[in-house]
């Protein structure tokens, strides 16, 4: 089945032609925005994996895409992030309040496709959206709290923090995605819950390769330009491994170099890029990628399902894994 | 039954003390400031009207407020108000990112609620809320539109549009926590349609005696000095009636009065309403109100169920329709 163009068929069908203009408009143009459609994807391949993509799965997908594209929207008036995917966000190309109201209708339009499931798993495709919505929020606030937390306090728990931050805000939507597509073809229980466990792992070194591109990836490949995350100061794996792995006289180094603001960009992200590497953060960072994925790989290992499918799935995990972008 | 402290109860029941504080904290800090308390109300007495208050009835109940105070939130980030019910609001306290946040988990919050109502009438509550959520969120935006709307190219079918918004802003919600409650009890569906006509003509006159309030209140008793809305240039069904009453000379008048931003206060509020009187306009806005709840009673006329809790319900149309502030 072509996922693509199921996702992409069904998200066209939604009508945001509707008045107020100024509301549904600013939808539309969030969701035409394209993107990898991955977590739509995962629910339409978690039912393949046990049965036929119906019109429950195809509602839990638009759920959990407009879902994860609604807290786009909200995560780039608080990040007052000026483009998404090459495009102007829509607090940019309309303004805040726009983005906020439009934001909160999205939500709902999430909790409308759950409302379209068949009656014998909404209730239970509900519960599952309001537990991972809230777990999001709650990453996104642990995201938040930990980027206002100073330097001088990141110590031998924060990697941890960070690690929980990002099942939070990332890995939890993946795994939900899996779970609701398996529950709309009544996969067993158990399936459910080692496919759960699968899309935490896939997600975490999901976004833990995202930290490693920014730094070590290859620049004509990745799309931007390397090092951004270390001009931000964004607290990052690699970050919080060099914090963690350096002595005394290192982590005084690397927090000059982080707080100085003179220094120029190129200079900055060599010279701290040169302490990673004093301290293999590439490797210790490399292995958490590779133990996670491993992990993903061994949960889905006991699912049960159709071997096509779910060789799929593995393929897609190897992909992520080996991204350069 | 006491219903306002059935609803403190069923809201202490929740626990906020949760992690990450600075998500679950504003949460709190919204729901504790009080208010009518008035959605949450309707939802039990309906409820009472056919029958008893069960947990469905509080869960839905809890959902309503939950989701009345969730908007309270994020129209504060858009207003910029300062304060709500004589407290900084969320966002003065905490910051912008922290309402929006906050206010997300909090529609999140009010879905949570609508998962624990029993199967037999979950799926209808979950449509009830999406209908309403998206109606509210329509109505904000309308209510944006309409203030950016330019006095000039206000007509004979502004008024109408006005309407249009304070039925979706306010009177839908009121009318929903009716259904809502009627609903957990297994109301017939012509006494719920009924019972939703009386919630939205309330709605209608409960929002245009608060513009009358505004001008025409006794300031002890209102709380607030008179005249904000006429200093605030806000479209209100008072200005609205004038606008379209007005002749040519008037209505250049009134626009003057309304674009001099070197005008005091008092004599702004002084001039302005001397025009209103001058076209009758407190009369004809108190004939829309009692229009409405005349409405509201006769829909209610119709609706079945224990006599007194009718009772009271007529008793609140009355009360609300007579209100000082």
């Amino acid at each position: 089945m072509d996922y693509i163009s199921h996702i992409q068929q069904a998200l066209d069908s939604l009508d945001w032609k509707r008045q107020p203009l100024n509301l549904y408009g600013p939808i539309a143009y969030a969701l035409q925005s394209g993107g990898k459609r991955l977590r739509p994807q995962l629910v339409l391949m978690a039912a393949d994996l046990f049965g036929q993509v119906n019109t429950d799965t195809t509602a839990a997908a638009l759920a959990i895409e407009i879902f994860h594209n609604f807290t786009l929207l909200h995560d780039d008036v608080m990040d007052n992030a000026p483009t998404r995917r090459g495009r102007p966000t829509v607090h940019y190309r309309w303004d805040d309040n726009t983005a906020i109201l439009s934001g909160d209708q999205m939500l709902i339009e999430a909790y409308k496709q759950i409302s379209y499931i068949s009656s014998q798993c909404q209730s239970e495709a509900l519960s599952l959206l309001n537990k991972v919505a809230t777990e999001v929020c709650e990453g996104q606030q642990m995201d938040m709290d930990l980027e206002r937390l100073s330097y001088d306090k990141v110590d031998g728990e924060t990697l941890g923090t960070y690690i929980e931050m990002i099942r939070l805000k990332t890995s939890v939507l993946l795994a939900t995605a899996l779970q609701l597509g398996a529950l709309t073809v009544g996969a067993p229980s158990d399936d459910c819950s080692n496919l759960y466990d699968f899309g935490i792992n896939l997600g975490i070194s999901f976004q833990i390769e995202d930290d490693m591109l920014d730094v070590y990836g290859e620049e004509q490949v990745f799309g931007k330009t390397l090092g951004g995350d270390i001009c931000a100061g964004k607290k990052t794996y690699l970050l919080l491994t060099a914090l963690a792995r350096a002595d005394w006289k290192t982590r005084k180094q690397l927090l000059d170099l982080l707080h100085d603001d003179e220094l120029a960009k190129e200079k900055k992200v060599k010279e701290v890029k040169a302490i990673y590497d004093s301290l293999s953060v590439r490797n210790v960072t490399g292995d958490a990628i590779k133990t996670y994925t491993q992990k993903a790989l061994s949960a889905l290992q006991k699912v049960n399902g159709k071997p096509q499918e779910k060789q799929q799935l593995i393929s897609l995990a190897l992909q992520l894994e080996q991204r350069q972008h």
